[in-house]
């Protein structure tokens, strides 16, 4: 079992839900987005369920019109080092921009949340696709980097703290009392970087984690998303709505990763699906009803308007085809809003069909556990994913994917039984990178 | 005992120690500054003792001249959050740099803290001392900002954090499930804020705390520090050696505060402590003695020179005056530099003296736990401290408080024997701030 290759499973943690509407139904829980205890029960679900992960998602500008997770949510990095405190095996991943923040104050949180985890941090690495975010940050929603330049600071970032990471040798920390000698000066690096976006001295004033490096994410599926994800993400999170999409983006990314010179495998594509499970399909489908009445066509708009730069939607019918929007939402979430604009033409669908089908998707995911299982195991035997980030919906989804679906895959030898390891790297089958340093000096 | 005045107590969580040779003491665990069981083990003694927090410093550059705790220690935010989720009545204080971050990413994180602990959160708003704290910015040393600049920043900085804590009315989310409505966007504020240093749009994306808002701590001994601490702080972490010094700080402070149009019983000053104790006078002095002779010369000048932006002091002959060093110092640690330089000329201190001194003091509180508390409370009720900060010399210093000292000053009705309430702010006997836009329409 150590060598078959098996299925890598995250859940995603949003709260009231990435549904507008989620937070209505019976069972919700309405404060959930800023519930520790319910938090941390999650948490404690996926570690029993042998999830490789928790992830949680992230944004930096708000509007009223904005989700209700969004309006209100806990911040990435102190959310994940409390769920730290109360879990053992897990691996605790994070959204940070690199548009809006500090490479030396980044690395060290990621870095700090990795000690105290003893090697199970991840950092999904975006660059911020809201305009408006650059209004909480000091500048003009017209210098808010453009989508290519947002990449290339990315790039220089990562350059940043991966040198950072690199500080301090694995063996640098001697801690001899009777000599007095505490670390190593040979074993510690400073960085001395300078480039077009960051100037950072270092050292970093942490050692390096028990993984080598914070695992990094990343979710970009635009061509400078594609590319940046081929050279720096150890795991992908992908949006996919069929396998035959899934497989065309797998093959894409890992080949561009192979002509970067790395090797395929470490590179762990996880399409995110948000599953509904019922104990008949017919039971499922009841449950995606109930979900989707939960939205009214208000809030559907204002939600497609989010992917568009917060474009007021309002003024078109909404029964007449999907309306014209030239350059529109091509800055922000463009291969989001790309793939929407086409589809609405080829599927000749009305603004009221786009916003609602945008607002509550038909989950691909959808049905008894056994017929969700199938699927999993078709899309990763078909290498069209890796692995799979559960985003629940419904207020109950987690658990019963953890409770009907987790234990029919383990019974097929898909998915483990127990951990493998105690870090993130260890269980998603990543490396353990050795710092450059001392890989430059094997002999030393 | 609800109203009669008591102490209040905090716990300094600093690793291998504030002192330069600690971690080689026999008992010291070398790796203290890095291991979470041991921050979680000592921060649930705290909560045994009912301390009020536990209190994590920081700083933003290292050389390899470095004390060891400062070469590779948790960071702040990250450690405080964990320790929040183990642990759930005693406060959770760090220090963050207005110099060198970002008003929204701050105020977000410790809003967060706030909300995972249900109200324990506190921020020690520090402006960065080091120069080179520059250098891991993107800045030179030079552009590093003068003394009253960096106060002016701070000042600022907080306007915008307090602004962006009153983001949403304690009463914005309505989660009425029956009408679909989940906040009241008249209870929503956006902030606007355009200043000299910062522009921030807001509003927050977390909701406002249990107790109003994160519990603003200040260490600056400076007049500006001074000032800014009169105008800011609920609570001051000081630095005093003699009871004299104390009481002459104390009524500065508080008057400030007072011609400021405070009420002076609303900022708690903390002078902090490094006791050592004994079951003897004798073994109390023996143990300073043990740790003070850990300390090599060499370090202590290292240790010295950090105080004057990285001077080297091996130039000067040790047995000779403290030499004179005119501006040096003066822009990063003032307070402890001028303190420093007028008593070597006062008592007529040579080099190795003061190195020696500055290295490991001998502490003001040292003794048998009853000696211990005669002093706390001789201090207390002099209006020298309305409680104090522990940092504990040696190993084991804060279990020996909790279980010896603490006893003597819950059996003299000098500190608490249970929490009062469950929020720091509650603890600390300070009130609840009330959202400025509802206090500003009582009656709507």
């Amino acid at each position: 079992m150590g060598t078959k290759r098996q299925i890598k499973l995250g859940a995603i943690l949003h709260g009231v839900g990435g549904n507008i509407s989620g937070w209505r139904h019976p069972d919700a829980i309405t404060d959930a987005s800023v519930n520790f205890e319910l938090y941390k029960k999650w948490t404690q679900k996926a570690e029993a369920g042998k999830f490789d992960f928790v992830f949680i998602a992230d944004g930096l500008y708000i509007t009223e019109k904005s989700i209700p997770h969004f309006l209100n949510r806990f911040e990435p990095l102190t959310i994940l080092s409390a769920l730290a405190g109360v879990s053992s095996k897990i691996g605790l991943v994070g959204t940070l921009s690199t548009s809006y923040s500090e490479p030396f104050t980044v690395s060290r949180q990621f870095a700090s949340l990795d000690m105290i985890s003893r090697g199970r941090a991840g950092w999904n690495v975006v660059t911020s696709p809201l305009e408006g975010s650059a209004l909480n940050f000091g500048k003009t929603e017209q210098q808010h980097p453009a989508h290519s330049e947002r990449y290339r600071i990315a790039d220089e970032y990562l350059e940043v703290a991966t040198g950072l990471w690199s500080s301090w040798e694995e063996d640098a920390f001697v801690r001899n009392k009777e000599t007095g000698v505490f670390f190593d000066p040979a074993k510690m690096h400073t960085l001395n970087h300078k480039g077009s976006h960051f100037a950072v001295k270092g050292p970093l004033n942490i050692a390096r984690s028990r993984q080598g490096e914070t695992v990094i994410f990343q979710a970009g599926a635009s061509e400078s998303g594609k590319q940046f994800a081929a050279k720096w993400a150890n795991a992908i999170f992908t949006g996919q709505e069929t396998q035959d999409d899934a497989k065309a983006y797998y093959d894409d990314v890992k080949s561009r990763a192979a002509a970067l010179g790395r090797k395929p495998e470490e590179i762990v594509i996880l399409p995110g699906i948000g599953p509904i499970i019922g104990s008949t399909q017919e039971e499922a489908e009841r449950k995606y009803e109930e979900i989707a009445n939960l939205v009214s066509i208000d809030k559907a708009l204002d939600f497609l308007g989010r992917f568009y730069e917060h474009h007021d939607f309002t003024q078109y019918p909404l029964d007449e085809p999907f309306p014209e929007l030239g350059e529109l939402g091509r800055n922000s979430f463009r291969s989001a809003t790309d793939r929407m604009k086409a589809r609405a033409k080829e599927e000749g669908l009305t603004l009221r069909q786009v916003a609602l089908q945008v607002a509550t998707p038909k989950p691909t995911f959808l049905g008894t556990p056994e017929a969700v299982a199938d699927k999993l195991q078709a899309w990763f035997e078909a290498g069209a994913a890796d692995g799979f980030i559960v985003g629940a919906a419904g207020p109950n989804g987690l658990e019963e994917f953890v409770d009907h679906v987790v234990p029919i895959l383990q019974a097929r030898g898909l998915f483990r039984s127990e951990y493998e390891a105690d870090t993130l790297r260890g269980n998603l089958g990543l490396p353990i990178p050795v710092n450059r340093h001392a890989a430059a000096l094997p002999n030393r």
